[in-house]
C-alpha cells in the first residue's frame, strides 16, 4: 500500500495525539452538558448542542484524515476503549484495513469486535494478500471466506501460500508485490516496462530476473537500471550471487541476514528455485522490534503484549502463569527451609541471613544465563567452545563468591559476633554462586538441546535453584558446624 | 561501503565458523607436533612442517577472502582470543576498516589492541567520515590525528561534525553519502548526472532536492524517474511533504519513523533548513538491535555487552556494580528481620513463609514495571491517563493479593493449622503486592520525570522496596497478631 503523497508525515505523533486528546475533550464537554441538563430545555438549545457536537467530531475527522495509518494506529493504541471507539467511528471506512494491519494485536481485537460483517469484509478487501493473511487469525470465519470468494484465482494461491507457512518463517513475512523481468532484454525494453507502473511497489531497490518457468536468476538493482546505458543487457547486469531465501527457513535468519548485508529487499526462491516472493526491510525491522519486545515481557513473565488499557480480570490473566509458577517454586524453597526449623530456633541469626545468599546467587546466575542466550541466538555457542564458557562462568562465579561472600560473611561476623558463622555465610555464597553460574549455562543449553526457546522460563527455573539451593546450602552447613 | 559484487552472501554463517575452526584445527595440530618433538629432527622433517603450516594459512585466507565483511565480524565474535587474533592476522589489510565497523565494541578493543599506528592509520583512511566518527572513540589520539590530516576539507568538516553530535542523536547515525540534484532540470537530466556515478550510493531510494545554498526543497524516489517520462522537471514530480530529521533529535525518535512509515532513508536538514545528511534503515535496523539488546543487558545489571571470552577479571567486573548494589539491599533486608528476631524465636514458622510474601510481590511488582516502561517509550503514558493506570494496576494487584494471597494462606494454614496465621499471610501479601503496584508504577514515571531512563536500575530499586517491605509487613503483622 504505496500513500506517500497522501498523508502527513510527522516527526512528533505525540503532537497529534494530544491535538485529538483536545478534541475528545470538547466533546465530552458537550456530552456532559447535555446529559446534566435533564430539565426539559428549549429546542433551540438542544439544536445547538447538537450542532456543536458535530462540528467537534467533524474537526476530528478532519485531523484523522490527514494523518498516516500508523500514526492513527498509535493514537487508539494510547486511548482509553471508549475514546479509542470513539476515533474509530471516525475513521474512514477506506483506511480500516490499513490500521488495523498497523495496530497491535491486542488492539486489534479491540476494534474488531465493534466491526460489522460486512465492515470487516470491506477493509480485509482492500489490503494485498500478504496482509490479509496477517489478519487471517483475528478475523471470523464468515469474513474470511466472504474475502477468499472476491479473490482472483492466482490472489488465492498466493493467501493460501501466505497462510500455510508458520509463524516464525520467512514465509510468514513474505509479500507478492515483485517485479520481474527477463535476462536477455535491455535496460531499455526494462525502462519501459516499468514507466507502466503508475508506481512501483514499496522498497522496489532490485526487480527480480527470472527465466520461463518463473525459476530465479538473479536481481537487477534499480541503481544499475539507472547509472547504465539503456542498450546494455540485463543479463550483463545482474547480480547472481545474491542472497536466496527460502519460505520455510527461520525468520530470525532472515533477519540477521538483512542486518548483516544490509539489504532492502531480497527474494524468496522455493526448493525448485522458484521465486515465490521477497522480503522487504520494513517488515524485518517490524519483526525485530516484535521479537525484541516479546523477549522483555517474556523475561518479566508476561504471555503477550498488553493494551494498557484492557479490562483488569484480562490483564491479570496475562501475568497470572507466571505467578503461579513462581508461588510454587516459593512453596517448595518454604519447605526446604521448614526442614531447618530445628536449627533456626537454636539461632535465629539464620533466618535474618539466608536470603542474602539466595538472592546474590539469583542476580549472579541471571546475568550467566543473560550472556549464554545472547550468545546463543547469535549462534557463538558452539560444541567446541561449551566447556571453555562453562570454565570461565564457573571461575568468575568463584571469584565472586570470594568477593562478595566476603563481604557477606563479614557483615555476618561484625553483626553477631561469631567467626563460624561467618565462615559458613562465605562458604555458603561461594557454593550457591558456583551452583548459579551451572544452572545459569546449563539451563538454556539444555533447553536449546531440547529445541525449545531458551529465553522463555529458564528465570523461573533458575530463580527456584539458587533460592532452594542457597538456603539448603546455607542452613545445611550451618546445621553441620554451628549446632552441636 | 559497497561490495555487492565482490564477496560471497551466505544464509548460514554457522558453516563458515565451522570451515574456519577447522582450519584452526589443522593448523594447531601441526603446531602441536612441531612442538613435541623437541628432539633434533632432520631438515626435511621441518622443511615439511613449514610447508604444511603454510598450506592451512594460505587456505584459511583464501576463504576469508571470499567472505563478506560482516560474515568475517561474526567470525571473529565467535573466536577465542588467541583464535581470533590469527584469523586477524589473516585478513587482508585494506578489509581491516571495514571489519572494525562490523564487530562489537568489545572485540574491536581486542583488535586494535593488536595493530600498529601505521595499520590504523591506513584501515581507518579507508572509510567514510561518518565510518571514521564511529570508529573515532576506540583509536589512539595520534592515530586519528594523522587520519584527520590525510582528509581533505571536506570532510574534515564533515568528521567533525559527526564527531560533535551526542551518541544517541541523529546526528551520530546520519552518513554524508547524499546525492542531490536542482529541482528546475528535468529527469534526463538527472539520469545524465547519476549515470556519472559507477554505483550510487547504498540505499539511494531517493535523490534531495536542494536549490542554490544546499536548502532542502524536496526528495525525488529513484522509482519516480523510472517511471516517468524523461521530459518530465524534477520540481513537478518532488515530494515535499516529507519527514525531515533534524541532527541534534534523539536517534529513538528517528527510528520510530522508520519503523511508522517504512523508510528506507531520510534526509537529515539543520536549523537554518539546510541538507546536512542523511539516515539510512541499515544504520537504523543496527541501531534498533543495539538499543534492545542494551535493554536486555541492563535488565540482568550487565554494564555492556561482553565479548564471550573476555578474560574472567574484566567480565567479572562487567557484573560487579550490580551485584554490589543488591548485596546493599540484601545487607538493608536482613537487617529489617533482625528487628524482628523475637518474634522469629517465639514462631520459627515465619521464618518459612516470609521469603514467598516478598517473592511473589517482587515477581508481580516486575510486571508491572514492564508494562509502564514499555508504554513509556511507546510514548503511550501521559499525565492524562496515569491515574487511570494507576488505579488498575492496583486493582490488579488487589486481585492477584486475594488469589494468590488466599492461597498462600491456605498454605500456610494446612502446615501449622493455626488460622491467625493464615490470614496475616494473607493480608501480608495483599498489602505487599499492592506495594509493589505503586513502586513499580511510581519508580519509572519519577525517573522519566527526573528526564533519566527508566529501563535502568528500576529493578534493584524494586525488589529492594518489596523485599524489605514484605518482610517488614508479613513479620509486623505477625508481632501484632500473633505473639502476645
Amino acid at each position: 500500500m504505496t500513500e506517500r503523497n497522501e498523508h502527513h508525515y510527522t516527526e512528533n505523533v505525540q503532537d497529534h495525539l494530544q491535538q485529538v486528546l483536545h478534541l475528545l475533550e470538547k466533546h465530552a464537554l458537550v456530552e456532559t452538558v447535555t446529559h446534566r441538563q435533564e430539565l426539559p430545555r428549549d429546542e433551540r438549545h438542544e439544536l445547538l448542542d447538537k450542532m456543536l457536537h458535530k462540528r467537534h467530531l467533524a474537526e476530528l475527522r478532519e485531523k484523522l484524515e490527514e494523518l498516516h495509518p500508523a500514526d492513527i494506529a498509535f493514537i487508539l493504541e494510547a486511548l482509553p476503549i471508549d475514546q479509542r471507539l470513539m476515533v474509530w467511528d471516525q475513521v474512514k471506512a477506506d483506511r480500516d484495513g490499513d490500521i488495523l494491519i498497523e495496530v497491535s494485536d491486542a488492539v486489534r481485537e479491540s476494534l474488531i469486535a465493534t466491526m460489522s460483517r460486512e465492515e470487516l469484509r470491506e477493509a480485509t478487501e482492500k489490503l494485498d494478500t500478504d496482509e490479509i493473511a496477517d489478519l487471517a487469525p483475528d478475523l471470523p470465519q464468515n469474513v474470511m471466506r466472504d474475502v477468499f470468494k472476491s479473490l482472483s484465482i492466482d490472489e488465492r494461491e498466493q493467501l493460501r501460500a501466505a497462510m500455510s507457512y508458520s509463524k516464525d518463517s520467512v514465509g510468514a513475512l513474505m509479500d507478492f508485490n515483485m517485479v520481474h523481468v527477463r535476462e536477455d532484454v535491455t535496460l531499455e525494453v526494462v525502462s519501459r516496462y516499468l514507466r507502466r507502473f503508475e508506481e512501483l511497489p514499496d522498497h522496489t531497490d532490485q526487480v527480480f530476473v527470472v527465466d520461463r518457468d518463473d525459476r530465479f536468476k538473479g536481481v537487477l538493482p534499480i541503481n544499475l537500471i539507472v547509472v547504465n546505458e539503456p542498450e546494455t543487457v540485463v543479463g550483463k547486469l545482474m547480480l547472481t550471487d545474491t542472497i536466496r531465501l527460502n519460505p520455510d527457513e527461520k525468520a530470525v535468519q532472515a533477519a540477521q541476514s538483512f542486518e548483516r548485508y544490509d539489504l532492502v529487499s531480497a527474494p524468496v526462491v522455493d526448493e525448485e528455485g522458484k521465486l515465490v516472493g521477497r522480503v522487504t526491510v520494513n517488515v524485518v525491522l517490524d519483526f525485530i522490534r516484535a521479537e525484541s519486545e516479546t523477549d522483555l515481557l517474556n523475561q518479566a513473565g508476561l504471555r503477550e503484549e498488553e493494551d494498557i488499557f484492557a479490562s483488569v480480570w484480562k490483564s491479570a490473566q496475562n501475568r497470572w502463569t507466571w505467578l503461579a509458577l513462581n508461588l510454587c517454586t516459593a512453596f517448595f524453597a518454604s519447605r526446604v527451609i521448614g526442614s531447618f526449623e530445628n536449627t533456626i530456633e537454636k539461632f535465629v541469626a539464620l533466618a535474618t541471613l539466608m536470603p542474602i545468599v539466595a538472592g546474590i546467587a539469583g542476580n549472579s546466575a541471571n546475568q550467566t544465563t543473560t550472556i549464554i542466550i545472547r550468545s546463543i541466538a547469535l549462534g557463538q555457542v558452539s560444541q567446541a567452545n561449551a566447556r571453555r564458557l562453562m570454565i570461565k562462568e564457573l571461575a568468575i562465579s568463584g571469584l565472586n563468591g570470594l568477593v562478595w561472600g566476603g563481604i557477606a560473611g563479614l557483615f555476618a561476623y561484625f553483626l553477631y559476633h561469631n567467626v563460624a558463622l561467618g565462615l559458613v555465610m562465605t562458604s555458603a555464597m561461594l557454593l550457591n554462586l558456583t551452583l548459579g553460574a551451572l544452572v545459569g549455562i546449563g539451563i538454556p543449553m539444555i533447553m536449546q538441546k531440547l529445541g525449545r526457546d531458551p529465553a522463555i522460563g529458564s528465570s523461573v527455573l533458575l530463580t527456584a535453584i539458587t533460592d532452594s539451593g542457597g538456603f539448603f546450602i546455607f542452613l545445611g552447613l550451618a546445621t553441620i558446624f554451628l549446632i552441636r
